[in-house]
């Protein structure tokens, strides 16, 4: 079979097709998407919004010189496959393969590698305020959902939009839904002015726009004037936008190629930052991905008009676990609130919603205000859970430090997506929770190991009075063998007595890692202590007591060595072994082993594999110790005068 | 002289006053702050700009049991006041003094202890809702700058105010000001709207209010209604409020006591969230404060009515230093751009400014999107340099890591007040940059110890193409003999050659007090090894090289402990320590000291005695060190088999 999409190795060859031909492009690619994601996996609903609208732009601008920002960036599909990536979907999302994300390393068309919300504004304002520096023409165009501008990042850049006296296009692609549905009074806002008007409006709308930008015959400038004076070219004047001084258009049909095409050519020239604001149907042509697009925002593999995904064994994951265990917890505790951003399905929080609609607040793509919220509420005796994957909640930390932590205030933070993430890649990874977590004050880091010990520590988090985190990663609960012993802040626990030099001390489900490698080790005659550490903060002094028996020590986790938990053993060894009649500890701190992200980036790949990569999977550490062993021993000389 | 001042020892107490009486009353506490604030230091002219504001407030709430949030939080002397503390202001911002910023251990009338920006209506919006789910009906009031409001996370908190279906007053203090003046297109449209109307209008304005929200005799939900469908009250309808379906009311005159009563005494009864939007001046009263409010917002002791502030000893700050030498590179290197988040004066740039207009820039006080236009500008080639204090600097931790380290760009960051702050306390400390920056693969870190180390910082940083860090604190430069050895990335230089087995290895001007422990103890007949080691990222491997020198080392870091320089150093030399014939390497890193933060926040107080508290001055130094010479020593026992 012949098709057009076939024919289509870069933007430019989009040069010669009509809007027919680009409008049959648009369906060829949404079958490609449709049938690309059933095999791998991937971002759907997004995508299939987004292609007429990422047609349009590549057919006006060119984006080897222009630029084009994506924000949170998985609708990149259709940009993908325009900019000569067709063949590598194959591998979306594969190791070594496409990314599902922006990704400089993969292409020059993309600019910044994203994965989290409201960057698209801001950094083009900054390549726009550089281009005015460097006195160049690009044209710059960043593509914001209606999740991402609220976002207070997004807010700010609007805020500074008018730093830049130049041309800077701003398409709100607005299909009125987040992953779940967008929150707040912006998205309110939106909705309002999207029921208020028929299809036949936004026809009118687009033609208004083109009436009064016309390529020829006016000068740039005098149109825009004149439409700031007239403020006609909406169907309703926007006013957060012209609160902020920022010309607005739209809004108009995003799956209409043609009129695109010639709103972007009129808007391309304006020599002032502007908003279009683009109507899409998220999940558009693929009716399962329309009627439930939030259930198709990412997927596994799936069976194309099948009646369901295809059935993946059903493993237990720390999310499912947390699901239910919430409910639990908040039927028990009526003081028990649920916070989300934007990600009640991911953090699992839908049962709660459906149990206790109104303990649950969902604020949106809005990490730092859920963590204020949340302090707010602390303050008046409840005890909020704060329901965000590690890397996002890098957005709150500010917030941790002095509404939380400085306050000493009962929130509890619910860790997803703790450690490597798989296939979503370095802009996923939660690996410096650990690190920015325990450098504050009051805070008690829990990270448990198996299912139990996640109900454990969300117990002791609602029971406590302090700031209180939950790391757990996007994996399935190991069941781990001897680990149900009582749960107790700060306590670790030993599960295998080792008689050889080697200990292993791990967080969280890594410990399932650990087990295992001592199980290979047993069968090679080498017996290896493995330590529960349960807790990154506080630590349990009783880890220390390994390094008086002269053990050798490997600290791991999945999460950065620097800062890291191994790196917390370590410093509070050195301050034990400081207090007097501690010398005992001097023997052996030195002979600790650090296991875990080095100071790189872990590439996208199956969590298992990463895993490997960081040396923390159960062959990986076995190898270690196997390594270890064979090295030349020390006689150790210190003897100190 | 008796004065109605001195009557006033609570809130209570403004009970029984006239309009006229808490006139004078204003009159008496700008009297009284501008003396106070001559005496001790602090902030000025955003206090004399909010007395009336708050003595309305306190007659008409009953914050004993109403909640009275605070943003940023240096406006609050005249609530200190009205609150029972006027006779600390003889301490205030002193060692065990009363704080400059609000502060829940001085006083139940204070519910946080804030410093940064925009936390006040989110949290106000996290009080409302636990107040919502509690069914208790306490007032809940928050006061907010216009400099504060434009942060993304008033506006995240503004997004999400529907939540709160419940009393919940948000007081806009427009004073057109922030420390400098407010950025943004926010900025001008306040700007817009108060140039556009006359005293009278403001007159009318609250009339109007106080009509349509009468206190008894209809019911107010009704009025609410009525107003909503109207938009009346308001001069100009608020887009920007209006946009996010928040009833705004005002702008009314924020100096006129009685009128401000009767809003408040109105507003109070509103069952849903509501802006009052209030016009100050900062400043007020006091001449020189009114006339130049940027120079008073905060200040050193001064002279009252003098022409000038007091003369302090002019010692060269850091700061200083800094203003110069960016500006000298920006002369050098047309590519180097410097950017602030409204701290053009705190962070040395208003020389920068006034020669490099056209490379400045200002966003308000958005720390997230100064970093993210940064990212953008150095994608465009450019050199921007990111000067925001450290502590502020936490709001931009995920751009950082996603914008900047993840993408490998040149953006250099000046972290200002990066250590103990002194007087400012908990909130201002820069206790944490060395461990979230540090985290972030492909980041530099250099921490200068005295002026040539700073300029050759920021050099090293313009020549370079990666992401770059450079921290000082607020204090004055150090000269240290013998510390003009050439400046190279991730190189130590050593300063004094021990006999002894104590080395000091320090990072940033620390040194100084090294150098000075160094030679006390010398005197004594302890020779110390002291070294810089400039760089906390990467570490140089040569500082390892103590640990096989089997000496005692001392990590010493104006940082916290937990994830800081020692722990940098101690986490790499395990890494080395684990390779092949390294284990000379094992006898010794057991023996490192780690000074600087222990886990608690450094109470308010000079910064002189912070740093002893921490251990981390010269005679803390040296008293460590004579300790450990005075422990028994051990007889190292280990002999590995």
């Amino acid at each position: 079979m012949s098709t057009l999409l076939e024919t289509i190795n870069g933007p430019k060859d989009l040069a010669g097709l009509s809007v027919e031909e680009l409008t049959q492009l648009a369906d060829e690619m949404r079958e490609f998407i449709t049938h690309s994601v059933s095999q791998t996996g991937g971002h759907l609903a997004s995508n299939l919004g987004v292609i007429e609208t990422t047609i349009a732009m590549h057919r006006v601008f060119d984006f080897k010189k222009d630029r084009l920002l994506w924000d949170v960036g998985h609708q990149c599909y259709a940009h993908k496959i325009l900019t000569g990536r067709r063949d590598d979907f194959a591998k979306l999302r594969q190791e070594n393969g496409l990314s599902g994300f922006p990704n400089p390393e993969e292409s020059d068309y993309d600019v910044f590698s994203v994965g989290h919300a409201g960057t698209s504004i801001s950094t083009a304002l900054g390549l726009a305020l550089g281009a005015q520096h460097n006195k160049s023409d690009e044209k710059i165009v960043a593509l914001v959902g209606d999740a991402s501008i609220v976002n207070g990042l997004s807010f700010e850049a609007l805020n500074n939009l008018g730093l830049a006296k130049r041309q800077l296009l701003i398409v709100l692609n607005d299909n009125s839904m987040a992953i779940d549905v967008t929150q707040g009074a912006m998205a309110k806002f939106l909705a309002k002015v999207r029921l208020s008007h028929t299809y036949e409006d936004i026809r009118d709308t687009t033609n208004r726009i083109l009436e009064h930008l016309p390529l020829v015959g006016k000068r740039m400038e005098e149109a825009v004037e004149n439409f700031k004076r007239t403020l006609r070219m909406a169907i309703t004047p926007n006013r957060l936008f012209e609160s902020m001084n920022i010309p607005y258009f739209g809004p108009v049909d995003g799956h209409d190629i043609g009129s695109l095409i010639g709103l972007f050519e009129a808007l391309a020239h304006l020599h002032t930052p502007a908003v279009l604001h683009v109507y899409t149907r998220k999940g558009k042509g693929y009716d399962p991905a329309d009627d439930n697009p939030c259930k198709y925002h990412s997927t596994g593999p799936f069976e194309v008009n099948g009646t369901s995904e295809k059935p993946v064994a059903a493993k237990r994951g720390f999310t499912a676990v947390f699901s239910d265990a919430i409910v639990d917890l908040a039927e028990k505790d009526n003081r028990v609130i649920a916070i989300t951003a934007a990600m009640p399905d991911g953090t699992g929080l839908i049962k709660f919603r459906e149990k206790f609609p109104d303990r649950y607040y969902d604020v949106g793509i809005a990490e730092s205000v859920a963590v204020d919220i949340a302090a707010g509420m602390a303050k008046q005796s409840l005890r909020p859970f704060v329901c965000i994957y590690s890397t996002f909640l890098q957005r709150g930390f500010d917030q941790i430090f002095q509404e939380v932590s400085l306050q000493n205030l009962p929130v509890t933070f619910c860790i997803d997506r703790a450690g490597a993430v798989g296939n979503d890649g370095p802009t996923h990874h939660g690996m410096y929770d650990l690190g920015y977590l325990r450098m504050l004050p009051n805070m008690t880091i829990a990270a448990p190991a198996d299912e139990n010990e996640l109900k454990n520590a969300l117990a002791l988090a609602a029971a406590g009075n302090t700031p209180f985190a939950i790391r757990y990663p996007k994996d399935t609960v190991p069941v781990i063998a001897g680990n149900d012993i009582p749960y107790e802040t700060g306590k670790s626990v030993r599960l295998r007595h080792g008689s050889s030099e080697f200990a292993v001390v791990t967080i969280g489900p890594i410990l399932k890692q650990a087990m295992e490698a001592a199980a290979m080790l047993e069968t090679e005659g080498i017996s290896v202590t493995v330590i529960n550490a349960r807790f990154a903060k506080p630590i349990d002094p009783d880890i220390f007591e390994l390094f008086t028996q002269n053990k050798m020590v490997l600290l791991a986790e999945d999460n950065s060595i620097a800062c890291g938990f191994g790196a917390a053993v370590i410093e509070q060894a050195l301050q034990v072994a400081g207090e007097p009649n501690r010398q005992d500890l001097h023997n052996s701190i030195s002979k600790a082993v650090l296991l875990g992200r080095p100071d790189l980036f872990v590439p996208a790949a199956p969590r298992s594999r990463q895993l490997d990569w960081m040396k923390i999977s159960a062959k990986q550490i076995a190898e270690t110790i196997k390594k270890l062993k064979s090295q030349p021993k020390t006689v150790d000389k210190s003897i100190q005068t």
